[in-house]
């Protein structure tokens, strides 16, 4: 097993340069993405300082694609019509070797999103990241009646799951919940941070998706730590923004708000990362 | 005609119990809806306790839909693509005997509107939940210039056509307005909850039909009272988040953290349904 | 050169009286846009008084088009799939002599997206409305790797651009930025308000764009005044927004409760517009 680039006390320090290179380098992201999530994906990402773009038409990915600096694919609200992009998308992305990133939204719902998640991760995404029963799902091939979006299982459970689909695909894989879990097949990092709250505002997940790609696509070298690093960075946002909001429409927008102006200092006292 | 299962006194402890179900259930929603207001609705639906699902491809309607407690169809940025899928999903709902909400959208702004209306009617929604011109329109067959997605028309102007429309196709039929008025063909109960700068923030009316589909899914032997009671909720939120709003933005804000931290005195200290 | 029909000293008062007009008017605008845009779009048009209506199917155009006001058509999410429906709305709004505005968004992205653009810019756009690089990359038939949807450019790069569209093309053409940029061919005015954080918030180029369209709706013998008066309320919204807002989701909705509360004296005391 490798030993890990980062030492464990370095962390919090290697997340913040890793948002301090999104943020002067301001990355062009293309999402494909669900309609549900496009607002906050797109606000998100211009939060953090990266510049996003939602270009699905097929006609178009030949000449955008091989300019942006990463990817973000998402079938929350996948039709067959959107898949043929996807899958352009991300053989562009692979060919001229830009990271992307899959979330694989409510992947269990039908054996037609599963096939699709399936096609997908066979193009090599960099990162999948979604909640423990969709990784769960994708792991297992399972394909079945459950929550839809929402995730019945914690994310450790899946922390096996994840490891075994990372070794087996090649890929990094992100588990997001109380604790956020990252593994490429061999190093698991857990995140500690977020709040429950969170998961009451819609598209949350899909928004730190669209952020790793930022992350991934500003820290080309260094994928794994990217990943966990974009994990905490919108965690800890989300915990600040926690500290003003009397809901979930106030902790959505302290969030964005939070995730702006975020200083190092104030980082530093609340990222939570550790080697499990 | 039959008396109602509900004393005038205690609609608003009835409708606090609905809500509490739904909270405690956590309905899975499908909603096929229109692009404008799938962020609001699923944040509506997520700050009331549910759980929502915006998924509508064809191609996993029966796979998904049979496992899902309610579904929400609002035809707002309809398309003949989208058609097939929400009358599959009505279908499916239907015969898995779970309750389904139309909302008619700007029904008549076209005639391949109305007919695309009048075809769902027909799938026999458990609920149809309009603005009165929506609601005029429908009940009277009529298509004509109107003024897009707003009402010309009051509620009250519309309560013989909701009666009419709720028996000839023995469905509940609400017609939202200063006063929402909620009827089944004979019983008629008004919810004088809600603040007028709500019109003023977009796709309000389709969330409120989100929120009914999860009030009625999560009391099923009770659909007239769960969609009086849904509205009343709603009204109520809306009321708590003008007092603290500067404008309609910040109402939407405010109103989806009035919906999530509502508790029951201060639900029962504004609640104001009746019998018209 | 024609001489203005407003004196300098009188921009202020002139592009009150035409947001009060849209008050008190209320034109109903067909919107056919990107999907990140359309919660705020049809916000913006709630909050200064007109009356959205996102209605893009092609059956629909010959009844519905007539009815509206004003028309906006923006390409963010272009598909080969939407744009017959945009022209056959752009055509119907010219043979009924409504206005209507185009936003060439991302226009250089591709070849697919600039012809597009050429042909809707061929059905005589009332206003077309862009940031500098869309604007430069219009007027010059270039296209090619850009930076998605954000503009590498000042807007006063493109004046000169801006004058020969305008020129070329018998029409309006307004490019945001720093200062907005507003030019019929001959005269060239500039718009001095707004604050730069507006750019960290998605879709605040297509919201502009959408009250522009209510603007030339409700001031029909003034187009290119209207077109200006809408960015300088637009900006001027985004300035009082920006004394209370702590990020770009709090700036997003104060300067939606300041649209919508926006006064007189308020108003004339931030407006900058000057010839240039």
């Amino acid at each position: 097993m490798p030993s890990s680039p980062c030492e464990k006390e370095e962390w919090g320090a290697k997340a913040w340069d890793f948002l301090c290179n999104l943020r002067s380098g301001s990355p062009l992201i293309q999402c494909i993405t669900n309609f549900v999530s496009m607002d906050l994906m797109a606000n998100t990402l211009l939060a953090a300082g990266a510049s996003p773009a939602m270009i699905h038409a097929l006609e178009e990915i030949p000449d955008f694609t091989p300019h942006v600096h990463g990817l973000c694919i998402n079938i929350g609200t996948l039709t067959p019509q959107w898949l043929p992009s996807m899958k352009a998308a991300a053989i562009e992305a692979s060919r001229s070797a830009k990271p992307w990133v899959l979330d694989p939204v409510a992947v269990s719902a039908s054996p037609f999103r599963l096939q699709a998640c399936n096609e997908l991760v066979d193009l090599k995404p960099t990162v999948i990241r979604g909640n423990a029963s969709e990784i769960l799902a994708l792991s297992n091939g399972f394909s079945g009646p459950n929550k839809g979006v929402d995730s019945n299982h914690s994310s450790m459970d899946a922390v096996e799951a994840a490891k075994s689909l990372a070794q087996t695909k090649g890929t990094i894989v992100a588990v997001s919940g109380a604790i956020d879990i990252i593994t490429n097949g061999t190093q698991v990092v857990g995140v500690h941070n977020g709040v429950p709250m969170m998961q009451r505002i819609t598209a949350t997940g899909c928004a730190v998706t669209a952020l790793i790609s930022a992350f991934i696509a500003s820290n080309v070298e260094h994928p794994f730590e990217a990943t966990a690093s974009a994990l905490a960075v919108f965690g800890v946002a989300g915990e600040l923004g926690m500290s003003k909001a009397n809901g979930p429409s106030s902790l959505r927008n302290h969030l964005i708000d939070s995730l702006h102006v975020l200083d190092r200092s104030t980082f530093l006292s609340h990222v939570r990362i550790s080697d499990l």
